[in-house]
């Protein structure tokens, strides 16, 4: 780990991606975990309020956190031993079969533990953005509160 | 659909589950979405903070969505159009292999559309209970913002 609690600086900004999204992934992620028919059936879905099959929300967000520990804590080295929780997360804007998924991550706040001198809490903002027929579109934001591991 | 905005009253809560949490399960959702080693490794998980294999909060909340939708949204046919986003998420406890999960679910508060006549806004208060050795412990607390369909 190269990135611990000490060398995380409040205000900087980190751009990771991509993940392509595909309809069966949609599909089946939907079928899974929220098995609605505007998230399981192209059909069905023409007649809901997205007009046509869309991404579950959830899906959108286990897509962020996948680029966030595979290219943020993963490729960065960030020494992160856990989530106590999100805030403020909203949905924008549907994500539909072929977008492109990228991430923004942003440090927002952090602070020491008082109790455990082997950690801190580290507030990130984040921001996914969905890119179409060459448009960048934000849907999804929300704000994530993780223990991150001290140097030694 | 036999729930619609008009019949969902502030303060009822519907309690549904259960789903019971496999090891294998929790590795293949974490090794897609959330690939820490707490979270896909049981031996390297003993050093982590948690000290034994857990499974992702992410994986937790897409189950809580799962009872929701199949339980509550099937069982009870809300009209439930999509969802808007979720506040103060938290997760209290790790859930660990062989918990069965639970959900309460609570009507917090309600608004019609002021723009569309054939919907309104609902907020979800949603607790998780693990249930492990006859102990019934909160494991996930979130607040979702739906939207919800009004009777014709």
């Amino acid at each position: 780990m190269t990135l611990h609690f000490e060398d995380v600086e409040v205000g900087t900004t980190y751009e990771v991606g991509e993940y392509a999204v595909t309809e069966s992934e949609i599909i089946a992620f939907a079928e899974q975990f929220d098995p609605q028919p505007f998230h399981t059936d192209p059909e069905a879905a023409t007649e809901s309020m997205f007009g046509e099959l869309v991404a579950s929300g959830l899906h959108t967000l286990c897509l962020s956190v996948r680029l966030f520990v595979t290219e943020f804590v993963g490729g960065h080295g960030l020494d992160n031993m856990g989530g106590l929780g999100m805030d403020d997360l909203r949905w924008h804007a549907p994500v539909t079969p072929g977008d492109t998924l990228s991430l923004s991550i942003e440090v927002a706040e952090k602070r020491p533990s008082e109790s455990r001198d082997d950690r801190g809490y580290v507030t990130f903002d984040r921001w996914v953005f969905a890119e179409r027929d060459g448009e960048r579109e934000e849907v999804l934001s929300v704000r994530s509160h993780n223990v991150v591991g001290r140097r030694d």
